[in-house]
């Protein structure tokens, strides 16, 4: 029998064992949930031990555990990691659901529950091509390990630590991401960059505590008024960021990388209306969706300053404050860019008051491919070969710290090779997963274990 | 008996007076206070009866009474009109008081109590001052009417549509206010000048909820960030409000208005000190006393936007807010100023957004005295001869409603004549009134009810 037979007669088997897993409530973000997180990590060691894996085992870390297994008989094959994560988001507000969120139920070809897309879907896929493989032809042509994780949700803080002191047990040629996403149900793509992130905090600092704007207004300096300022000299008006040496590390966009996003569809209209944004906007010379996976960013993400109640105190506020994040591009450092930040602020506070600006909790490094990245290609083989045309090359917005910890830590740029979708609810009420993809997932899985033995 | 040995005489009946008014809880902003306000209403009528005064009443408004009374046997002399309030501040917190707010006691020469400067030793004054001319006289060389009222200390809202359904009952040929300061207890002062107040909130929206800064950053406008490039086009960085038309309609200081001015004396090291600014500040081309009486200024009272708890949020708000007030000049316009401002925002509002604004509550037109005013003379003298010292001429940065309120409905510039400090906690706890100051200050207005006659 061939792998392929195998997954088609053993899938309705899967779908049942994928109901038993989203029906553990694994939420890491609150504490009561913690014997169900660890009871996933069980369900996930004795699975991949079913499958064939060998040395599954539940390992602890400062938080939530995590489980590895490995199948080392390919002499002289790579080494390919497979990661993926077992925690889920809450599930709250448990209202709004369809059907109860851990209690699984199949309609319209999809499964219903809470991690049935985001990560439990995702993760068990290479776990079932690993088994086909290995039940029906004894073997495998490569070599693997299995790392899945159950602090994701959470953003994985006591991760790095884990990664840092069992870098042997880790070690591998690549690295595939089983959590990510696919293009369209019909479309693959492959994701070669996230951005960084860098957090902080203005503070501007005026009077001792708040003054009557009657007896000191024209008197003393405003911090409200001063941190407006402040933000203005951060970014013109049409969308750049006038923060000297603010681009200076950022990687030009290629004609090639250009070409490549330019032919991904794109409605603006659609996107407007998605978000609400009365019109369009950004940084000049760039398409929005260059500058939304590929420009780095400056956005305020909150301001604080006196009265805001309602109606009106006629106060000189103590002082003001703007949380901001930046968004950032290879080969740019969330320390550099923070440094720049800080001394432009220094340099550009207006008489008067007083402006300091602190890091924020928040950081990441950005993420690139490199070009010609070999599990990239390999990645984009299987995925044509799996949909019938090649994947969009694209980027996302967004951070993923557990890419940049096995970046820094194995020395491997991680591939996303995952099969859900951002219409699935991932956060929401009512995920879902697509069971036609769950079986697709498998033979991509598959292809891509057999290609990389090759 | 001269009416100045009288008043020799009965002071320490007199202070007796004012323990008692001062025992009454005549706090205005507290609901379960209101009979005692009346009860101070009751007070004062009956105090105005035995000082000789006729046709004492106590008199409805919307909200806290009013006490109105007069003498008017004075044929072809002019009337005057005397206001004053008899509702005092909340006194919390009590346990900051040396002894109980509303257990008057003498100390130091002072008598300490909650309203006992503000406004009750201030409004008493008059009504000894006439009782003493009645007494021993027989009669006043004036018409004098009394117009004391309950709700100062919140604004006086009831006030304006009493005024104006009463201006018959209130009618006269001057108004002095015995609510008010002087410079210090040795230097007098002739109040000229009040500012006005618009208050306004500036409104930018962007997406229709918080949106990920990752997802949509660079792809959409940031609220938070048009908000401050808003707000630093409306003032430059040295503190010249830039908003077209703005200082069109404000009187120029007169080369006198500024030498009156600068003959005052003035430490810019205990100004900073005082209010804990790290550095002098403001509009160029003026002194910063010029500034706080005699030009308009532009402040933020409050920020709101997005995320404003610890750490980080990375989202790009909804919204972003900002609180601001005007303090105008005359011939300011508050209607105007607001027009100006919402047209500046409409013509100034960032790509990507849309920005609103609107009236706050809080609004007062400018008050300056016309130059050459002759109850303002009269003032000037009477203090001239009681201080052995010609006043300062001074103005204010706030402004007081009740004076605008006069200005309108009865056509005249009340001219504040008042002998408080305001180093006497008027708004805090310890406040106290100086009790030799209480005796000059009925000096001052039966020399003052003496000359209006003259």
């Amino acid at each position: 029998m061939t792998w392929e037979a195998y997954l088609d007669r053993e899938q309705p088997r899967f779908i049942k064992e994928l109901v038993d897993f989203v029906a553990i409530p694994s939420v890491s973000a609150i504490p009561a949930n913690i014997p169900d997180v660890v009871r996933a990590a069980d369900w996930v060691a004795a699975r991949l031990t079913a499958a064939g894996a060998e040395h599954a085992q539940v390992l602890p870390t400062a938080g939530h555990p995590v489980v590895c297994a490995d199948w080392l008989h390919a002499p002289d094959a790579p080494t390919v990691l497979i990661y993926g994560h077992f925690d889920v988001q809450p599930a709250e507000p448990f209202d709004l659901w369809t059907s109860p969120p851990f209690q699984p139920e199949i309609r319209e070809g999809r499964l219903w529950g809470r991690g049935a897309s985001d990560d439990k879907g995702g993760m068990l896929i290479p776990i079932l091509a690993f088994e086909a493989l290995v039940k029906t032809t004894g073997r495998l042509p490569v070599n693997v390990k299995f790392f899945f994780e159950g602090q994701e949700e959470i953003g994985s803080p006591d991760l790095p630590p884990f990664v840092a002191a069992n870098t042997d047990l880790l070690k591998a040629d690549m690295i595939f991401s089983a959590d990510g996403l696919q293009w369209s149900p019909d479309v693959p793509m492959v994701v070669e960059g996230l951005k960084g992130l860098v957090s902080l905090e203005i503070i501007v600092k005026g009077p001792r505590s708040d003054q009557h704007s009657g007896l000191h207004g024209g008197g003393i300096a405003n911090p409200g008024m001063a941190l407006g300022q402040i933000l203005a000299s951060l970014k013109s008006v049409d969308g750049l960021v006038t923060v000297a040496g603010f681009y200076d590390d950022v990687r030009p966009l290629t004609e090639a990388d250009r070409e490549a996003i330019a032919r991904i569809p794109y409605d603006e209209a659609a996107y407007l209306a998605e978000t609400g944004a009365p019109a369009p906007f950004g940084e000049p010379g760039y398409t929005r969706r260059e500058r939304l996976w590929a420009r780095p960013t400056l956005d305020v993400n909150g301001l604080t300053s006196g009265w805001q109640g309602a109606g009106t105190k006629t106060v000189l506020p103590v002082e003001a404050k703007a949380k901001i994040n930046c968004r950032l591009v290879a080969d740019q450092s969330p320390e550099r860019v923070f440094d720049l930040i800080a001394a432009h602020v220094a340099a550009h506070a207006p008489p008067g008051v007083t402006a300091e600006v602190t890091r924020n909790p928040g950081r990441a490094d950005p993420f690139l491919l490199p070009s010609g990245h070999n599990a990239t290609g390999l990645a984009a083989q299987v995925l044509t070969e799996v949909y019938g045309r090649a994947p969009y090359r694209t980027r996302l917005g967004g951070s993923i710290p557990v890419m940049t910890t096995l970046l820094e830590h194995l020395g491997l740029h991680a591939v996303m090779f995952g099969f859900s979708h951002d219409d699935e609810n991932l956060h929401a009420p009512n995920e879902f997963f697509r069971l036609d993809v769950f079986r697709k997932g498998q033979t991509a899985y598959g292809r891509l274990l057999e290609r990389l033995g090759a």
